[in-house]
């Protein structure tokens, strides 16, 4: 590919606009990471200014190329490129970081134009490549994704996770981005500018890795061609750059990250003024390349196909009821994919991938990646996707859920294998801390179905519900207690056992509220009267009914729930209890690291059975 | 190095054998991973048999090789191994995952000859890596570390941040071995046999790559034996084995994961029995060969070197006071440790590093692998660590604390960067959920000191604390509170502000503590006294100081908390108080997911500030 000299130094000049506009902006917060946005300025430049295809008039256009900033301190630049396409006035980013900004510290999608927030390092990758397979393999679009990472963060294994899934499905449409400027936060990185360890670490990983001079816009251009050319691989551009380029005195030195340029800032600025050679007003047309390739898409009302089909008395698991469920979602929609860890025939997302191949993406044991890729497949509302795997591992992936919230994703996390109720694997497989990790969520849904019926309509309510959801399952099989036509909503308990004359409210869920059921009637043999909610969403917790219900039976809860006693149920319970007086609430709970053996056993040892509830609620009473 | 064939055939037998005791262990349990145990037999007869030295008298003995099963559903073999070689009766085996037995479906340091717990995958390379950095630079022994990962994990990104902390810090005393046998849980692994690829990745990644035949126990002792003399770089043997290898109809086939052979038993039992040569016992001894040269170490009563050291009115962020604290509990005591993950001028762990730079470990941005660097160097009570970086980012690595707990790992985490009171940065940065997160690990220690003193006691505490610590500092300068001779511990808060007439209690730690403070003096102008506790731990919490208090002062509570509302200080405190009526509690928390900006801003933004406290106060004491 031939590029003019026009071309090139029109892109240099832009470049160092970015430099400009980078200090201008952390100079206005004084605050910020403005050598981090120098050593990229060129690739920023090349990216938005000459390669990608893009549109100001709907940043989120489905036709148009992807770019994930993983290294999100480097924001001001970013910022800084949209705002030179014309997107925004740049004088805008001097409102950099400020309280009535969207312009933040590190990029959110409160601003129209990114996808996902970022600034936990490591992250970008993995979304990246979940956008690029939906591009690829669900669209079969042309656009391709973009993603810029810094070598600091490449020694996130969550990188290498991505890596190897990108290589792995033949992902030619990513084009990641190194940029190697040497230095990390409180010291250089460990590999420094050893371009050629990339390089092999890169090469084995399956990519098409290329060593490029970071500051050098003909080399990039070129090579952003080449790697459009590229079949069958991703490409990896090893980009060598200088923390703080074209910085005088500040370049390529130590102790200068993260921090606004303050008294060196005029020199800089007026050195970087020096270098641009055409002053004049940048006019790029991004959109006149787009091609409108990518289909159509609703996500809305999606519905199971057909009812719950379970016979009263059946013995159901409620994984096994998400594998049901989860099929005839996508019998209804083709837009629902399920992704899962190497565990589908546990968590029975093989339900769908049996009737559905080619909607559900294996991402093998690496949870972070896991959940990354289904973030990317779920921005711009492409997909709906369903993630599974023990509700254990998921804390494996904590951090990109977190982030999920940052990023106002939808994906629905459906975790299998909760507490001691799965028996001889032992505490290394139980979930105990998954409903602490997930109420921790801002705005997330929490499901806890304690049937196949109401599994069912779970999944249905989070294939339609906006944030994170996330669906508890167990392992054993318990009873159906729910009619087929049984309506469910978000925030709606059930009472499922109550008489005239109860003295005593138990909540529980999953295997805790049938063991609840248990312990209710042989509190009946003993002339004791117990009320039973099932309380379906964990969060939002049906407050109204708990309340309502504790002061009936004259104020006493009992919680039960196999989990640890911290961020549960009980404490849920104990939040819509808290401004009331004459409420109060015993919480049965695991109490320690359990271990190997049966599920009723452990159920026992760890005092969350019926016959502990029952001695519990005698207890109770008493005082 | 040669070796004679009646030792091959020796250790062929004991292959066999411990192929049998697997089958006999898992179809007792009825449950467990007999194929996964096949394809590392000769692994486990070679390691056990010819290569390591250990200790049969003393199987944690500081001197002895370490063997790490990071592939933890393998447990059935590993006991195996250590019951041929004497250490308990083979009978025993038949216990495996028996309610009674410590046998359990994964390892766990129930058992006195495993030094952490395995099963969440991908975990092991991380701990191995910390045994042996200490190996190598803190005891300066002789013991090598072996550890053997599955191919399944090997996706896990943690492996590869473990791969390459292992070869930057030149570990030529780790030897790992993947044991490649090409199929995972639900289907084929990603590279299969790919056996090259690997290779590759691991040179790439710094390694000593060899490929070995995992079947041929000639090979194995030779490789073992050459790993023995490479210096300068640890070993990768990278393994072509078979799942369920000579298990006839089950060897190299799909569908076979994770359960007994059942039906099949008899036959491959059969089988088995026919490959052994001589049926004679075993009697080796592995001690022989021990080299006693790991020093002797004492880590208790460790000790701040001198007192807390503060003017009154001083301002301090606790971060700050975390590495002077730091700096002098090293001062005291030799093998304290600490590690941080490229973020030690921020979180001031290089106090440390300045001291004693020898025992600073930089992890660089890796958390992952900086946990379980942690774990490893804490095992056999070698090192007191203290592990830190921005709170948020031990998200990360719950999964690894998780593992820690079980692991029952005496490792201190130390976040700093909490709430939004970090400000600018955003909240990619803000740990707004990291009490929640360590409140639910079994036994933890949460502690939350709310000025330099009580952050110094804090740590110095943490260092004789058994479990997992965690200690959360905050970004901003805070007054100092406390004289530098208060006494602080564990479960005891303190009452910061109080008079005979107090109507209503706050509770906050932290930045909160000093805004409920400011509170109160502004609620006195209206005539309303409040009082102010600050707990200094949640987890324990000072129930009866909370109890008692909330009674003197008519039972209202509010707490808050630069944390979201799940599972923090204020589910804490609601626990605190679940049982006992006329206590009611309110809660602010931050309940949204916030934004850049200046903290005091965000403070009340996000209902936090003193200002928030006033007027949710004045409307609390009139319901």
């Amino acid at each position: 590919m031939k590029v003019d000299e026009s071309t090139l130094s029109f892109l240099r000049d832009v470049a160092h606009k970015l430099r400009i506009d980078s200090i201008y902006a952390t100079e206005a917060s004084k605050s910020g990471h403005p050598t981090s946005c120098a050593s990229m300025a060129e690739i920023m430049s090349v990216l938005f200014f000459h390669t990608m295809k893009y549109s100001l008039a709907e940043p989120r256009d489905p036709s148009s190329d992807r770019f994930i900033l993983s290294k999100g301190h480097a924001a001001p630049i970013l910022y800084a490129a949209w705002a030179e396409a014309g997107l925004f006035p740049v004088s805008e980013l001097k409102n950099l970081r400020k309280i009535d900004s969207d312009l933040e510290g590190h990029p959110t999608p409160r601003l129209n134009f990114i996808d996902v927030g970022t600034g936990s390092l490591g992250q970008g990758l993995s979304v990246a490549a979940g956008m690029a397979y939906v591009g690829k393999y669900f669209d079969k679009a042309s656009y391709r994704t973009y993603c810029l990472i810094g070598d600091g963060e490449s020694a996130e294994g969550s990188i290498w996770e991505a890596l190897h899934f990108a290589s792995y499905y033949k992902l030619d449409n990513l084009c990641v981005i190194f940029d190697i400027n040497r230095l990390g936060q409180s010291e250089p990185t460990s590999l420094q500018h050893q371009m050629e360890v990339y390089r092999k670490r890169l090469d084995a990983f399956g990519f098409n890795a290329v060593v490029v001079d970071g500051h050098d816009v003909e080399h990039l251009v070129k090579a952003f061609h080449e790697a459009s050319q590229v079949k069958g691989k991703p490409t990896a551009l090893i980009a060598k750059t200088f923390k703080g380029k074209d910085f005088p005195n500040i370049e390529d030195k130590e102790e200068w990250h993260g921090k606004a340029l303050g008294s060196s800032s005029a020199e800089v600025l007026k050195h970087l003024e020096g270098l641009i050679r055409n002053k004049s007003a940048v006019n790029i047309q991004p959109d006149k390349n787009l091609v409108a390739d990518a289909p159509k898409v609703d996500i809305s009302n999606i519905k199971l196909s057909s009812p719950p089909a379970y016979k009263n008395g059946e013995l159901v698991a409620t994984r096994l009821a998400y594998g049901i469920g989860l099929a005839k979602l996508a019998a209804s929609n083709s837009r629902v994919i399920a992704l899962d860890g190497d565990t589908k025939n546990s968590t029975f997302s093989d339900k769908l991938k049996k009737a559905y191949p080619e909607r559900y993406i294996e991402c093998f044991i690496a949870e972070q990646n896991l959940v990354g890729v289904a973030i990317g497949a779920a921005c711009r509302n492409r997909t709906v996707p369903f993630v599974s795997t023990f509700a254990a591992f998921f804390s494996r992936a904590f951090d990109q859920i977190r982030m999920g919230a940052i990023s106002q994703t939808n994906v629905n996390f459906v975790g299998s294998h909760c507490g001691v109720s799965i028996g001889e694997d032992g505490p290394s497989q139980m979930a105990l801390e998954d409903i602490a990790m997930f109420r921790s969520i801002p705005g997330a849904t929490v499901f806890y179905p304690s049937d196949a019926v109401s599994a069912e309509r779970a999944i249905e309510l989070a294939a339609n519900t906006k944030g994170v959801c996330f669906v508890r399952t167990s392992r054993p099989n318990t009873p159906i207690l729910y009619d087929a036509n049984e309506p469910f909503l978000i925030g709606q308990g059930k009472i499922v056992k109550q008489s005239a004359n109860d003295q005593i409210l138990l909540i529980g869920a999953g295997v805790t509220l049938h063991e609840a059921v248990t312990a209710a009637e042989e509190l009946a043999k003993s002339g004791i009267a117990a009320r039973v909610i099932d309380p379906f969403t964990v969060k939002p917790i049906d407050v109204n009914l708990i309340v309502t219900n504790a002061k009936k039976v004259g104020g006493k809860i009992i919680t039960i729930e196999d989990h640890y006693p911290e961020g549960g149920l009980g404490e849920a319970v104990l939040s819509a209890v808290a401004t009331h007086r004459d409420i109060v609430v015993k919480k049965l709970a695991v109490q320690a690291v359990p271990r190997s053996g049966p599920p009723t056993v452990l159920l026992d040892m760890f005092g969350i059975s019926a016959k502990c509830i029952v001695n519990a609620a005698k207890e109770f009473l008493k005082q």
